[in-house]
């Protein structure tokens, strides 16, 4: 049955990749209003593309913000799977633009890649999903399993409706298991089967000191600076070991068991050093780089700033002082209650002769995990390896995506994390790309996957 | 004789005035090249008025920037003293514009006091001197001690070419004593005479990590995070009560006497907390905020930023932090030796995984200070005092004037800071002004200065 399927993208490989084309074309830019037309253009193509190649119940469900786009093909019956795919059709802002080398909104082939915004992130992937619907549909004119896709426009500004929808479309949207395409490869063509997410929180650091900008000579030996008051702050959350000092940080993690160091051991992921240019890594004392990233909580400071930023120097001190700061959480880590920890050390540590503020980071979630040996998993990890000719690994990531812990909380059903990126994707930055050695086997692995699926 | 000096000023008050204000129009801003014909426009507003009241030499000495006006009066002989008298006719920019209440460059008198960018800084100071030279002119047709004026265009560009002419015109300015009016009373009408001021250096510190800025979520725990890292070289320098913790920092910083404590104590100078808006005051353990100011060195960070400084949150791990600080000194620390032991430390306590750089600023001062007893400073207070019908305070300041610095190493000879501008004058702010008091009781005390100064 996959035959007819494969032989249907293989000979259709050019019309596929046009019509990604077309799709990358628009320029949905969520977080920016001058595009608005755009972003409902690109939830017009999907909608037309579910409705042309016979998937019923398409709609274009409209937010405050931008519309979230379903279909369904539930004609497999109640003994076959239900699959819930979600995806998102809109994209970051490409500027800075003269950093590109071609149009972001042009997408060229090149050295085997395809750039444009939204290749990778989500639209290159959302569409590979849509492609072997479609293949299924042409070349069998049925699927094995019921599909129900969720396609949203507004995953790059928070996702800011889709909660309230999941809640809303509970049983429309009800299914056996979530299938997401917005993650990578811990390397290109390296089968990657993501099995846990990280948590998210997030506190903003106010320092407020004189009413303005002081003379540092007329006031330097008078007032506290700010700046030096928020790096005291700052040096006393987390030490030169990476260790977070914050008491309660820890609490509730659970110990990273030998069998988990041995999978994240099996991994080879990216050099780090490479791809980051630093010349060596530094992690938590006692976890290396990829157990730390993937398996333990951390703490960074996201930006920093207060006083002159300008050429040379100005002799002053400053008014305020502002810390960004984002924690990634794991299993066992509450967003609110860390929130809570963060700002009591702070108003505990701030010095004396500053105000000092804590402004808690409205959108926080829970990590996310999955038992790597849920059958579900298991079958994607086969169908992966058989398209990829390789063996899968099973990472946990740093990232967050705030969907997944939306979805495990409504829905309490597996998600699986079937993403096709690379680490040379360079999302939300300038040449975005991705790789047609993903688009190719990418497509394989979902027309595998929904074939063992129906014969589960 | 003072009588005919003081009648010609109070007769032509409103003539001097309006000159004074000819002079504020004159937008002079040094650091804007745009404005460099109205710097010139300014030298030549000097140039005419000491050829006008019939000095001697009047020239405009080019320099690589703006002119140096050099104008002197030589008559008095040698058998009295001769004063060189320093100031700038160039002003600071006015930007922030929508802040100011009235023009910058159309002087206004409002409540007493003198509205226009220059007024305290120090067109408003130099043209007291300038309406001084004139009165005797007029009223005396002679004065009776040497002058010679020395009226440079670059005090707000760091002096750029005054240190060369110092060298190159030692003989041509020689004098006895110098009289600069370039700084403040401690309070209105509270004479104050300056006996002291700090030494100035910097660093600029750059902490670099990875090429580029990373998604925190797929690198935290892999790199170090600069920002971080810049926050515990920063917290290590110096500690919450206010010592810096630089090895050798302290090395020759002379104590405190009580005569001197006692001098400092004697000044009621400005409420910290009214003028600065802060709750309390922060000092050096050991030292209240005035000893603080006035006479222990100071380190403070000016700027400090790396990362995302937008709304809301950015999940990054910035590539690069910096830091600007700068240190006040006070007799004993060498600048280049202070800058050196900063940097040393620096070097010292950087973290693993970042590369930090430590620049050296280049303008770079010692301090100043003269002994409070002298003659001609004890004659300065007692013609301020009989001007201002206040006894005088003797203070030692937090700011930095390089000229000084220049002059003492140049010329050892001493140096009288008279300043008349008060805490309220708003210097390099929108809506700098200076009182009218100080206007009329400065030329007063100025006016028995030279007069005393020729019964020596």
């Amino acid at each position: 049955m996959t035959k007819n399927v494969l032989q249907y993208i293989e000979e259709n490989r050019s019309l596929l990749l046009d019509e990604l084309m077309e799709f990358l074309a628009i320029p949905s830019v969520s977080t920016d209003s001058s595009y608005k037309e755009d972003v409902k253009h690109a939830a017009r193509f999907v909608e037309e593309y579910l409705n042309e190649i016979g998937f019923s119940n398409v709609t274009q469900m409209d937010t405050s913000g931008h519309p979230l786009v379903y279909g369904e093909y539930v004609e497999a019956g109640p003994d076959k799977p239900t699959v819930l795919f979600y995806g998102h059709y809109d994209v970051q802002p490409v500027d800075p633009l003269d950093e590109w080398d071609s149009d972001p909104f042009e997408a060229v082939v090149k050295d085997e890649r395809l750039y444009a915004r939204g290749a990778s992130d989500d639209k290159g992937q959302v569409f590979m999903h849509l492609a072997v619907l479609k293949a299924y549909m042409k070349a069998e004119g049925s699927l094995p399993i019921n599909v129900k896709v969720c396609i949203e426009g507004e995953e790059e500004i928070g996702s800011e409706n889709l909660y309230d929808i999941l809640q809303a479309k509970k049983e429309l949207f009800q299914a056996d298991l979530v299938v997401i395409s917005d993650s990578g490869m811990v390397a290109k063509n390296q089968p990657t089967i993501l099995y846990g997410l990280k948590g998210f929180t997030g506190i903003e650091i106010n320092v407020k000191g004189p009413d303005q900008d002081l003379h540092s000579g007329l006031y330097g030996g008078a007032v506290r600076n700010p700046l030096m008051a928020l790096a005291h702050i700052l040096s006393s959350m987390k030490n030169e070991d990476e260790v977070v000092l914050v008491d309660g940080f820890y609490d509730g993690v659970e110990d990273l068991t030998e069998e988990e160091r041995a999978l994240i051991a099996a991994v080879k992921g990216e050099n780090y050093e490479e791809t980051t240019g630093v010349k060596e890594t530094v992690s938590e004392k006692g976890y290396d780089a990829k157990e730390h990233t993937m398996a333990r909580p951390t703490f960074e400071i996201n930006g920093l700033y207060g006083g002159y930023q300008g050429e040379g120097s100005k002799t002053i001190i400053p008014a305020t002082a502002t810390a960004k700061i984002t924690c990634r959480l794991v299993p066992g880590q509450d967003p609110d209650h860390i929130q809570q920890l963060l700002k009591e050390h702070v108003d505990k540590v701030a010095p004396s002769g500053v105000e000092v503020e804590v402004h808690l980071e409205k959108l926080s979630s829970k990590a996310y995990k999955v038992a790597p040996d849920h059958p579900y998993i298991q079958l994607a990890a086969t169908c992966y390896e058989k398209a990829f000719e390789k063996e899968a690994v099973f990472v946990r990531m740093g990232g967050s995506i705030p969907v997944v812990e939306w979805l495990d909380e409504i829905y309490q059903i597996p998600i699986i994390l079937l993403g096709f990126g690379t680490p040379e994707d360079r999302l939300h930055s300038p040449n975005e790309s991705f790789p047609l050695d993903s688009f190719d086997k990418g497509m394989e692995t979902i027309t595998y996957y929904w074939h063992e699926l129906g014969n589960m």
